[in-house]
């Protein structure tokens, strides 16, 4: 009954960039598509309708976070993620990876999945934060836990069984996310585990999957060096994968030449997923360079600090100059909350501290990057890619030259 | 075109109770009826579809709040309150009063609208705190706001310039909610003071609103007294007022007399609010002894902590024994959360500390009292009454004995 994972390609630019159409067993998705993320099985404050309304094909849940509250036999028992936050579309889960990467290395640093090039870890940092969360070992990696520092073990056998438990259409190997500024002898090592990682998390879910349900995607590391990129994506391009996450890090000026060595090398029949990306420009640069799928919490999170996208950059709705503007956040915006509701109403819940104050904004940011996603698709239909982008960020970026 | 205000009575009961319709510019209210609160023009974390949804008929703000924040200007420029937070049915606005006594008396003490009987306030104390917030004279009151400590000044005047221009259907004169635990001498002081603040409140808005758009409920006080109350229910009667609100503060064991006693001079034609009142066992006895609207903010406050209504009385939801409970937050409840989500996913989002995990509760308890209402008013026109209270609260309240 349940239609198995399936990638069409519709169309195809004169580089990388293509449209696309995923089938999982619980919809479609048209891409290049924005993934929404719902962290811990839920997008922060909205209901499945909201997503639905603001065109969400696909919703991406973090299995570190569910793995430790509520724990992945609760979720099994609600008949995965999905059910369990009454979201019906194709869902998928992250590896648990990324976590190794964000409590271990960068834990408490400031330093994020995209370094600006001007942070550098000390070794002391580096080794007293490594020490204190997170163990990396062959086997598997051993994490005290963010909330209660009880102490927990992911391997890439025990990844595809809480990610089996969690029940998404598309699931990830497990893999090492490592720190931009990790060395180049580092970065090759923690590759070169993350290979034998996938190697396990394959054979795992084979073992567990035996009627193919889920889609597991092998995660492509390397940080910015093209040599790794190119050795990274070969190897896992030999693998029998359903498609490709590509992890970071990289600085921010290496993520379009990181992208577009691994693309070149990638099967082209299967599907590309960008992991933990999606500002404007990223989105762009990612589908130029043969991604499909983008996910990121930016817009809820900035959406919740009153950051707002629009076409002309994004505003700071708490700016006082907003008081009294009775406008949509976005003139001719088509999103519930610009339909519905004014500037000077989200400044004034915004600064009262309302929860709705997060919520309508989160909306807005949402539809925001899901829209640009269906219109970048469209103009790869319509073969107006690149003035499109043009137009969009020359308007978007206006202190950048392009 | 704009209808005016109206109320009907459509049925009445053999004591003081019966059914009604209220009519205002933006549609009618069945009553007996629960009001939404949005204190600051928003009902926490609800859209105005969801208070649809769940069956809300009016929604109240807090003059006081808005006031302060953003100031009714801009919610003037905005058209209204209504208009500002996108609700388009009917509206009401509190006079400010009883922020006198949440900012005076009882500020920092704990001491609520209704007093549990065991609480009392040491002359140091209520001293202390009135003299630190708010000074009450005869002309009006000086307070300092909660959110800056910069100093504010209502009167009768400006209680009603600033509902004015919040611009509900449904307003009350200024008036002072004194504490339960006030003396007789200074209950009487305040009502007296209340009564001429009533009259010049009345004499403004009529200057105001030569259209007569809105309507004026005058306050009845006189805390626990049987006089006071009766005096205070006489001489407002008496006034040109379109409806009345009942103003706490009295015991718990005392509220059921404190409305009979005022609803029994109150005339019939006007519709009668009990301010700031309701939980279950106080919507019964209100409604049996005359009252036609209830406004409380528990439903969402408790909702966001965790405290759900149900049938068989209130559960802790955040308690370890939801933690695998797959069944809805109240079996046959009809609401959006019972309808799609279930105990264990609530659970879990209030331990996660998910913003989704303060609305969907808050959506529950919201339609566990709009809906309570509604049976009541069924019962009312059934003529079961007595028996339908019998059985709510028989199972409601297990451990008392009624």
């Amino acid at each position: 009954m349940q239609k198995k994972f399936d990638f069409k390609l519709t169309k195809k630019m004169k580089g990388l960039g293509r449209a696309g159409i995923i089938t999982t067993p619980h919809g479609e998705i048209q891409t290049p598509a924005f993934v929404v993320v719902g962290t811990k099985a839920s997008v922060k404050g909205m209901t499945p309708e909201m997503l639905i309304s603001l065109g969400s094909q696909v919703v991406l849940a973090n299995t570190y976070h569910l793995f430790l509250q509520p724990g992945e036999d609760i979720v099994a028992e609600a008949g995965g993620f999905a059910p369990f936050m009454n979201w019906k579309g194709p869902t998928m889960t992250d590896s648990g990876g990324f976590q190794v990467f964000s409590l271990g290395e960068a834990f408490g640093t400031g330093v994020s999945k995209v370094a600006r090039g001007d942070e550098a870890l000390s070794p002391a940092q580096s080794t007293k934060k490594k020490e204190k969360l997170v163990t990396i070992e062959e086997d598997g990696v051993s994490f005290r836990s963010h909330l209660d520092g009880s102490t927990h073990y992911l391997s890439p056998e025990r990844s595809m069984e809480i990610q089996w438990k969690l029940g998404a259409d598309m699931i990830f190997a497990f893999d090492e996310c490592t720190s931009p500024l990790a060395s180049f002898e580092y970065q090759k090592e923690a590759m070169e585990r993350t290979h034998r990682w996938a190697k396990r998390s394959l054979g795992h879910h084979n073992k567990l999957d035996t009627e193919k349900v889920q889609a597991l995607f092998g995660v492509v590391q390397g940080g910015r060096f093209k040599d790794l990129r190119e050795e990274s994506a070969r190897t896992l391009a030999e693998m029998d994968f359903d498609g490709f996450g590509i992890g970071g890090s990289f600085n921010k000026e290496d993520m379009k030449s990181v992208v577009r060595w691994v693309n070149e090398i990638l099967p082209e029949e299967k599907p590309r997923h960008m992991l933990g990306i999606g500002e404007p420009l990223d989105v762009f640069d990612g589908v130029e360079n043969g991604c499909d799928l983008f996910d990121c919490v930016s817009p809820t999170r900035l959406a919740r600090h009153g950051r707002i996208y629009t076409h002309d950059g994004p505003i700071q709705i708490k700016n006082a100059r907003f008081k009294k503007d009775f406008s949509p956040l976005e003139k001719d915006c088509e999103c519930y909350t610009c339909k519905n509701y004014t500037r000077a109403y989200i400044h004034h819940l915004q600064k009262s501290q309302e929860l709705l104050g997060q919520v309508l904004p989160s909306v807005h940011n949402l539809y925001f990057m899901v829209s640009l996603l269906k219109k970048i698709r469209q103009s790869i239909l319509d073969e107006s890619f690149d003035s499109f982008k043009k137009e969009f960020l020359s308007r978007y970026y206006k202190n950048l030259s392009l």
